[in-house]
């Protein structure tokens, strides 16, 4: 590609609103442009990244048996009052109405589409399973669109939706897509986990997210520092590896403390550890009030409380609830001399204190010396907490570190949430009408697009991983009114070209330092310029991760650009 | 490809609402399904062979020059508010409000997003030209969608957009586009001209429309029967290539013509052909009325009349203003002895006709032996009629035939309608800002799909042509229990596939009937059955075009069918 033809309108200057790294360099280096908040155009180079990561999402789709479809973005409003989602979806499904007065969606996603779709085809098990994908364009009325492409109005998403007669058929397609997908964010030289996740509303049972690690990210990932395991920090369980110190148990001590109330004022006041105290709460599970016990360096964690007591819902205990039952504040809560009826249950850590410090529900005092199995009344010690950096790892290898993560994909165990709600079934074997089982399994093209552009820069633009950049090769002829220059240049480019190398020529009439600074920011791996040497058939090569700079004959230039990428 | 994996739900009957053949096959090969009115998903075939189109389209676009992008579908109303057609374009621009209630149109076309882009980036005319394209999906709210892809409401197009500092610049592209449009239905296979058009109201000088030869086609194209010659019949001349009858002029006569009104009853009364009758026709020009004269047997094409007159708009007096010009009725007008105030222009053919017969302005009556040049007053002779089938061809080579015509593509030289209007312009040598000159180049990628299918079938279902086919090869083990046949033809699968034929295989436990009626009616071009001969390695060729068959073994298998794709 000749860049007097095409068009990269480069930016010195780091526009005002965007945020972060990835929006600033994709703007500056002429990769996109905004046409509204959310809602962007690709130009050329941004449009090959694109093209580039959609061609190996296809292979690897490929690869796990998926079959390329193209589903519409105008869907009827009818089908989302089949799965009940056209009430429920909310403002960010946007809604239109054609000249008939007929009311559509813009698809935000298609789980009605192709569940439709499918239970129109396909009638009997021995059709099953099947995987089908697309990539295509998606539409979601964010309320606050941000980051450019990674949090966009319109963006390209690949989705796929499997169908099955079996839970087992449903796993070992999971399990393929998982392979897929963890190949697809590894050939874009991404630096991600797949991450357990939480299934959510959904019902469904299994939910891995891929996360590209990032500063920016939304999420939080804690995953080992030694092997493959990665969860949401939600999800992560935690390994009872506690041990008891070597003391002493004392005598319990009810002692004053007047005016102080949190755990940090408490343990300094008392100059013990966070660690040693035992902090108190009391959530309603449902109906039921319960009081769960932490240690006060330990935050619990509402989604393992709420599926160890099986309870829809749980929530804390108001203050006025507090006081109604126990008679004081939240701040003084403590787990001794309690209503035998208040269920008491306890993390796992808290079973380990030794001479630990607890509110006496009493205003302005504290036990000291508090000895759990001797002092408390504790139904169940379980897991019931948020995991923690310096936690060992769940998988029992390693230490838990915590990232930020830019979730890029998700897998996803549907099962029949929407073949029931749409009436998707097929025969099985005994002819009886079985609900198909389902998977879905998403991810973000343009947002994959971005999350590179986030890891791959330094401080003078872009540095591209081979197996997306643009293109290959940046030729720079330095003085295209040079003769030789141009001659040597225009050689080399049909050459290069002639070898399957992708390279971009800049023709351009312009001084080296604009051509220079452009290329930095444009980022493709090699820089070949053709300068004063040209006359001798020589060239400099530069490599844009390391900034190596060398000469080479134009004779063995193909050798070594092989090598280098 | 294995069968058994991929979703092809083909029909034994013709779906109802279908009118037309491509729609009808689409649907029972199962390459698409629809959704809604003018809305369809493709299946795994249909999405196949639409990206074998799109291919060779980038492939031609690169060759012309043209950079790739991806603009949005979400289009701010204050783009086309600029333009103007936020409120000419009519109920076929889809829109819808954002949840901030701002106003969005659905891309119908791109012309105000392009131009929007270009005039931010580009400021001199040291960057143009510049060509820019994308494939990308458009919404258009067709009054009445029919016949499937041919006119949805949701579709595929490749529209590209050029920028130009001079119009010889956009000469020079528009003839590149030109030849890559050809190449590109070309490539399809497809029987096609390209037809000189009516650049309407855009006020652009040259335009194409591409045209696919089908009965079902809306618009009618006059073309040569030897040479490339086509137009959309409204544009073709005609020329004055005609001769004088070796005939004596007779003496003028008025003559009683009782009750005979219309040109084929005067003519039948008289016993002379239409050819000698002079239609007269009054035509109310601007504020001016015209006499036009034309033979019997041609029709007036308004648009060259209009054209000749220099007016803004031409159209028929009503009876009532020919009653008050003329005193007679429409059926009676002449053009002798009417005011020398009145206009009398003809067409060419009526300066050839010898001893004609006329209306006379008097109920009733006609004159006969009218020789133009010696009895009537005529302005002008001009052509000012409709090409006919058996006229010579313009180009004066071959004789023109009529065909009706599918628009898969438009070339067309914009000109500055858009850049004036939203303000799009650039520097000059000199460094006045000039808006920038434009040509719009447009094809319908998934009609294009459906031209093809209107194009190529048989009575049995479709017979692709190789360049875009889904696949290249059926592979049909007829009964895959039987383990020699299942054997050779995972080995053939296999062998072929690494031999880059993209090869369907039906592994399906169906009937051979029913497999061989499927292949037929998928219509890839080569089948090759795996039957009762595997042991001896010998495998039967079908090619779906001749359906010619004959058996190979297979090492043979590679050359022959080499040697037929």
């Amino acid at each position: 590609m000749k860049q007097s033809m095409t068009l990269i309108p480069t930016l010195r200057e780091v526009p005002a609103d965007a945020d972060v790294k990835s929006h600033q360099l994709l703007l500056r280096a002429g990769f996109i442009r905004q046409n509204a908040s959310g809602v962007y155009s690709f130009l050329p180079l941004g449009k090959k990244v694109l093209q580039n990561i959609e061609q190996i999402v296809r292979e690897e789709m490929m690869a796990a048996g998926a079959m390329e479809i193209l589903m519409p973005a105008l869907q009827q409003a009818e089908l989302w009052q089949e799965s009940g989602r056209w009430y429920s979806y909310g403002p960010e499904l946007m809604r239109l109405k054609d000249r008939h007065s007929r009311e559509f969606a813009l698809g935000a996603t298609h789980e009605e589409v192709i569940t439709s779709l499918v239970r129109d085809e396909i009638k009997s098990y021995k059709k099953l399973p099947l995987t089908l994908y697309q990539i295509q364009t998606k539409f979601r009325d964010e309320k606050r669109p941000r980051f450019g492409l990674l949090r966009g109005r319109e963006f390209i998403m690949k989705d796929a939706y499997s169908f099955h007669s079996s839970p087992e058929s449903l796993d070992e397609i999971y399990k393929k897509m998982f392979q897929a997908y963890s190949n697809i964010f590894e050939r874009c030289g991404l630096n991600f986990r797949a991450v357990i996740a939480d299934s959510g509303a959904m019902g469904g049972k299994d939910t891995h997210e891929f996360m590209v690690l990032s500063e920016i990210g939304e999420d939080t990932i804690a995953y080992s520092n030694e092997s493959d395991y990665a969860a949401n920090i939600e999800m992560a369980p935690v390994l009872a590896a506690y041990e008891k110190a070597n003391e002493q148990q004392e005598e319990l001590v009810k002692v004053e403390t007047k005016d102080q109330k949190s755990i940090e004022q408490v343990a300094a006041f008392l100059n013990v550890p966070a660690s040693k105290c035992i902090k108190t709460l009391i959530f309603k599970a449902d109906d039921q009030f319960v009081l769960v016990l932490s240690r006060g360096d330990h935050e619990i964690n509402d989604i393992k409380l709420k599926n160890y007591l099986e309870a829809a819902s749980v929530e804390l205990a108001s203050p006025e609830e507090t006081k109604a039952l126990m008679n004081c504040s939240v701040g003084s809560l403590g787990p001794i001399d309690v209503d035998k009826d208040l269920k008491i249950v306890a993390d796992h850590a808290v079973e380990y204190v030794i001479n630990g410090v607890c509110g006496a529900n009493d205003e302005d005092h504290h036990y000291t010396n508090v000895n759990p199995s001797r002092d408390l009344e504790v139904a169940a010690y379980t897991d019931l907490r948020f995991i923690q950096e310096g936690d060992p790892s769940p998988d029992g290898k390693g230490i838990i570190q915590f990232a930020k993560g830019i979730e890029v994909g998700h897998v996803f165990k549907l099962g029949t949430r929407y073949s029931e709600a749409m009436n998707a079934t097929y025969l099985d074997e005994n002819g009886r009408a079985q609900p198909m089982i389902m998977g879905c399994y998403g991810i973000g093209v343009s947002r994959t697009l971005a999350a590179v552009a986030e890891q791959f820069n330094d401080e003078k633009g872009f540095v591209w991983p081979a197996n997306i950049t643009p293109f290959d090769l940046h030729l720079i002829p330095v003085n295209m009114k040079d003769e030789q220059q141009a001659a040597l240049a225009n050689e080399l480019y049909s050459v290069l070209g002639q070898h399957r190398f992708e390279v971009l020529m800049d023709d351009r009439q312009e001084r080296p330092g604009v051509k220079f600074a452009d290329s930095d920011l444009i980022g493709l791996p090699i820089r070949i310029t053709v300068g004063k040497k040209a006359s001798e058939g020589i060239v400099e090569v530069k490599e844009r991760k390391t900034g190596n700079m060398f000469e080479v004959h134009k004779d063995e230039l193909l050798e070594k650009i092989s090598s280098l990428l």
